[in-house]
């Protein structure tokens, strides 16, 4: 008989989401390990990873019975099983990491499918979530970098090489932009990722005398941002606006490319909903041919944000 | 027996190319109409474009024996069969034309399939031409406009709604960017463009008092820069290699996007090779993200122009 469950696992810039699922799409255990702090060592982060697995594995109690492992990761190349030059993972920032080869060995040959941390998402939006139903939609992760998946007759974007669906590092702001991790500058991702948003606030804390709550926090957050503009703060709301807009300029180009149904927000920005949704449609409107303005809509993921990557990864293990 | 001709409908901004092609892929019969000198009235025009085509098939001698017609036009709804808000066509610019339904009616009922200028383009190419046996690419036209097809899996994007490929309004210069004809401002088209490039110039000149042939020119067409060009004049290489530059750095995002194995370029400007490629290049390479630095290509058409656009949209007309 075919085994009945999968693993899926959603590798972020600062934590590794790891899920049992069963074949209805419930998430039976789940657990967290750290991928930041493992330095360059990409070997030690996997053995973390493999046991992390093994646990929650056993603590589903359904050793034996996992058909495979979907993984969603940055810059996770679907065709190669490598994770590449991935900015915001120190382990693989400046080599390829043969991740789903060596993960299945660490895991006696369990077959491992891996994608864009992005792409998982998306996948598991159209299969559980707000693109429930849609054709072509453009789901963007707002999270420590800004990611995107791209879905177009249903299917995802992989491109020639596995790799596409880089939008967190389409250009902003052309001149004297913001230096990327990636290299470049001014890509989305600098300005209307959560880092982004933090940075903004110390920009413009520094460049006026503006009284506002962000000047008695210490390290600045998106959180802290977050927590300000709910509590009235003028420039933690001009922050918001500001990033929608950047947003929703890019959202217009992204519109002009594959025509989408909608473009879906996910990830700890998307949060911010009540402050940033407004000035995002708005801009985005301003910037469409005039046969898209109004026609496009921009909806918010309805997903639990760490069951939506663990279930688009896991569904990946399920074609295995 | 089926019907062993179709016919290809390429229709630009001042032009409309018509083309009756046979099984192979050969143009037997070829003519030329205006598209600008019908004003608003698209009806006008459309029994213009039947009587040309009818023309066309008996210059052919293959009368009764036309299975379709395949139309490229601007702003062409693959889905609909209409052309709505073409900026670049005054009969098509602020309203919805039946082009597809109103020209079978004109033809005595041959079935007419429609899309974009440029995705027709594409399919010319893919079975043509410089994108044969890729998979995964994205056309430009450089024409009156810049148009674009996308090309994934083999198959032309059409988006949610047949629209999908209008790269040439994705923005290029977001502040103080140039007039489009669209609405908008910065457009990739109101530089890149041959019109963008007389622009250029006309601009270039007015700004300095630098030694040009180009001052010598009455109504600077983008013809007339390269002229220049070839002949040595400085202003003129330079109109180039800021156009290719511009051209550059916006492919480098169309790249993020789909991550295709080359970019194809199509088109009147494209004949200016010589002074493009080299700026093209070198801005998309330094725009990409590091994992696609140096990978991807940059091809120009080997169709004749005329050709290309021709065949790809009675390629359209096969599947009729």
């Amino acid at each position: 008989m075919d085994k009945q469950h999968v693993v899926g696992v959603d590798v972020g810039g600062q934590t590794s989401k790891i899920g049992v699922v069963n074949a209805r799409g419930e998430v039976l255990a789940q657990t967290v390990i750290r991928t930041d702090t493992y330095g360059d060592d990409a070997d030690a982060y996997l053995k973390a990873l493999a046991a992390a697995i093994k646990a929650c594995v056993a603590d589903a109690s359904v050793e034996g019975d996992v058909r495979g492992i979907g993984v969603g990761a940055p810059n996770g190349n679907y065709y190669t099983g490598q994770v590449a030059f991935a900015p915001n993972i120190a382990w693989a920032a400046n080599k390829s990491v043969d991740f789903a080869a060596k993960l299945s060995e660490l895991l006696d040959g369990i077959p491992v499918s891996l994608t864009n941390d992005a792409n998982a998402a998306a996948v598991g939006e159209m299969t559980y979530g707000a693109a429930k139903g849609m054709s072509h939609f453009i789901m963007i992760t707002l999270g420590t970098g800004v990611g995107s998946g791209i879905v177009i007759d249903g299917k995802v974007v992989y491109g020639h090489d596995g790799l596409a669906g880089e939008l967190g590092h389409t250009c902003a702001v052309r001149n004297n932009g913001r230096q990327c991790g990636c290299g470049k500058t001014g890509c989305l991702e600098t300005y209307c990722s959560a880092t982004g948003v933090a940075r903004t606030a110390r920009e413009w804390l520094e460049a006026s005398n503006e009284p506002s709550l962000l000047r008695e926090v210490e390290t600045i957050s998106s959180k802290d941002v977050y927590d300000a503009a709910k509590a009235g703060d003028a420039l933690a709301r001009r922050i918001f606006d500001y990033t929608g807009r950047m947003l929703g300029r890019s959202f217009a180009d992204f519109v002009a490319f594959s025509s989408p149904e909608a473009i879906v927000l996910f990830g700890g920005l998307a949060r911010a909903k009540e402050y940033i949704y407004e000035p995002m449609l708005e801009a985005m409107n301003e910037n469409l041919l005039p046969l898209w303005k109004g026609k496009i809509k921009i909806v918010f993921s309805s997903l639990k944000e760490s069951d939506a990557a663990i279930l688009g990864a896991s569904a990946l293990a399920w074609e295995l």
